[in-house]
């Protein structure tokens, strides 16, 4: 079985280091790395367009000397056939050597990987996961300030349905020293899961606010997100606060001369164009970064002989489907309902594709069957 | 004039035998030939999506060391400005080496291949013709069964509406020893002009029958194909019979122990996937050996000098329009109406492009001229 | 900062005729040019559909050896989300080394020219330029003519609206002893800014007339356009008119032996395919000749080192927004509103971005800022 990235976690800290070291090394001497993929075959998959993260994989595989087989919306196409997402990862399996989908189907990328002959890379399956995301905003972070240790980290803007805000946290929860300033409207705060699973096991430092420029002295880097109307459940709200959190020149008054500005684009007006030109602002730098990143990622998992075998969690196998109506399960042929340990003490379980959270205790389950 | 494959019976039995020993001399040593089309530039313009076919081609292009021009759905772009496909045949021949096309418009392809100065490959023409679907099944069965002749070929599902199934029930006429068993509903069952101008012209044994079960003890290969309930008059009738038409573990309880299954894909759920685990499943590796064969192809059409003239068949000229309202002929721009004759006993004469059949005797006709 | 093409006149007369001339030697040799953009990516964002034009380019780039990412229709992607067409370019800067950019809204290829970090095309701005288009026209007058002096082009269809017609008389109109006969329906004759600030300014000979039949023994050139039914303020003008500016045999009978016949493709029917096979039928080779020039170009701009300083025009930034409702200063992120003076007496200011001309005069307008 070929290895699959699915999740920013699916990488060790050391893998993290190793990648971001080869990034940094195909930037300073392309040529170098310019045939390593020759005659190699890249597939991305897109089952919702999203040119940005399309072009970035594409982009680096052409950098690497390989070619690119490419779908860039699939919606239109056999997948309004029905098929299964299983049946698309084993076809191309036999077309490429690597396979990056993206799905809007929450735990879409768990069974493509899973089916998967070929190494396979998650480029977003819904609001769920986007690893390749937050390998750019680390090497950001490392090429900019130089360390991932002890930083003021400040996000801002739409805390809750922000994807790539939930994996940066986790990923920078394995570092020492971080501390977490959380810039958001009451109604965008991060979701309890967030709070709960990753700050307070990790004993994280957090603190949540409402107030961009009164946290600004404070921060090493601020993460801008994108707030939409649409989020609020009073448009009101959205009138009252949107201005507060765009940023520009003026709210920069008070920063760190050496704090970074990062931002996932695209923007649509939450930083003004006039912060561009500031030294601070590194968005444009970071999506680079990213294509470097998806590079190294590419050629690593190329190159990779066996996946080393990970130790699996606890799982019970059953028949009550998961909660989440944007789970891949509820529409792939004959998958299985699984559900994953994640926490001993409480006995929480999680849906093993999309991590949604299992409501019943596994006692009060009929015909369950429990692995490993 | 360049070479152009619209149907499988383009291709020779000595041709099709070469180009299975070509594409299984690839998989066996890809290296030999991997720059071996460097510098040669594939076009793949699909006027409907059809992902899967297309990344077989372009998969197939890449593995030679070629480029590829891809359009993955026209529909949206200068067709709809109503530019004729000859046109477009003739631009891509400034473009491209090689020209792959799929038009939902039936005969489409004849009108392409003619026009184009580069090789062309029908990638479909609406109902009508899929070649390299059958080169992929071809390929399957000679790898896995290790001959085309003296097979039992059961074929199951929609006969009536399959393109893929017409075309190789053609292909196999032309091989000692097979014998057809069309498993299908009545409503679906295999057309009139199939059996009437295939198998019975070459006196090819067949049985029809609704059962599934009962047939699998005597069959080498399954062919099996999906059933949809857009096709049954009675949608009754569908509810009623498509069990019997899913293929499981249990139906293949009786099965040889070296039958072979094969399905175009993409599969709905006319295949459980516990099949798929099964050693006589085989409908994965076929996308697989499809691909290879496309490789063979490109390269034969590449390296072939000048097509041999064929004999070409009678036609006639005239000023009758095809009665098929999906024909080219009743779009594209100043096209004449051309039938050939294919029967020359009962003087049946089809359209040059669609084949469908002219219904008015040629005495009958006014203004018709003769050709050959 | 990169150079970019925005309008044939971007490219001086020397710069024109030193990119035919490569292109005609890649046409000779294209051996000698197979690989010289290896390793090089050419980055084609189509925001709407265009798809001669973009395999065009991905054609040319494939013949020099480099690689392509292409955004075939980027209407349903990120700039749905609201994107700027600087924050595209200057993102693209960092996946690929030469950017080609289509896009509706007028103007946007100014924009993006200035953002981008890499060396950019125009492949249409909405209906402002097109440069190279122009330049196919202008390759194939010269292979097939031998000179771009002395010859009395004909001009035929709708003169208002089409693009590469404004642009091909402009270019043209930098060489000698060239005459125009505009020939189209008084509906769409060109516009008046073509005559005042073109033909009157460089004192080119023309003559506008209604009649294509009467017209052609003058004409060493005829170049054929299309004319939509949509354009007629009454369609029974266009149902009186239509065919009288169809090509045929017939009309081509009293034409010069050497005159030669263009169109910018698609053509829908304004031209017989009986004329196809006159040998004063260009219009497939303007095709090609159409990727050859885009071939040289881009190999020009990725070999040259920095853009020479051009004279830049007297400017004027004001609050006065553009009235043209499909200039990119309608709808791009924090766009400042300039103006450049193109007419010294009669004081005439034309927007930078899309040309339309500035109604107020700079006398009359609050907070006015000139520059240069």
């Amino acid at each position: 079985m070929a290895r699959s990235i699915n999740d920013i976690v699916d990488l060790s800290v050391k893998e993290l280091d190793d990648l971001i070291d080869v990034a940094s090394d195909m930037m300073k001497d392309p040529q170098k790395y310019a045939k390593c993929c020759e005659g190699k075959v890249l597939a991305t998959v897109f089952f919702e367009p999203s040119t940005r993260t399309r072009l970035s994989f594409e982009s680096a595989m052409y950098h690497l000397g390989g070619s690119v087989l490419s779908v860039p919306n699939e919606s239109s196409s056999s997948s309004a056939k029905g098929e299964s997402v299983s049946d698309t990862a084993r076809v191309i399996s036999g077309y490429a050597d690597i396979f990056v989908m993206r799905n809007p189907k929450e735990g879409s990328s768990y069974v493509a990987g899973k089916a998967s002959l070929i190494p396979f890379i998650n480029a977003g399956d819904g609001g769920h996961n986007h690893p390749t995301q937050t390998l750019a905003d680390l090497m950001t972070i490392k090429m900019e300030k130089g360390r991932f240790n002890d930083l003021t980290v400040g996000i801002c803007g739409d805390l809750r349905y922000g994807r790539t805000v939930h994996s940066l946290i986790n990923a920078l929860s394995r570092y020492s020293g971080v501390k977490f300033i959380l810039i958001s409207p009451q109604e965008l705060g991060i979701p309890d899961y967030v709070r709960r699973e990753i700050l307070e096991v990790y004993d994280i430092p957090y603190e949540e606010t409402e107030d961009l420029v009164g946290s600004m002295p404070k921060l090493d880097l601020l993460y801008m997100t994108r707030i939409q109307r649409e989020r609020f459940e009073f448009p009101e709200n959205y009138d009252r606060l949107k201005d507060s959190y765009i940023l520009d020149m003026e709210k920069l008054g008070n920063a760190k001369d050496d704090m970074i500005i990062l931002h996932p684009l695209p923007r649509v007006n939450e930083i003004s164009i006039k912060v561009d030109e500031d030294p601070r602002a590194c968005y444009f730098k970071q999506a680079l970064y990213g294509r470097y990143m998806r590079q190294a990622l590419i050629l690593k998992l190329l190159n990779e002989k066996e996946p080393e075998a990970k130790a699996r969690p606890k799982m019970i196998r059953c028949d009550i489907p998961c909660k989440n109506q944007r789970c891949i399960s509820q529409t792939e042929q004959e998958l299985e309902h699984v559900y994953k340990l994640v926490n001993e003490e409480h006995q929480i379980y999680r849906c093993l594709y999309c991590e949604s959270k299992l409501m019943m205790k596994p006692a009060d389950i009929a015909d369950i069957e429990y692995i490993g």
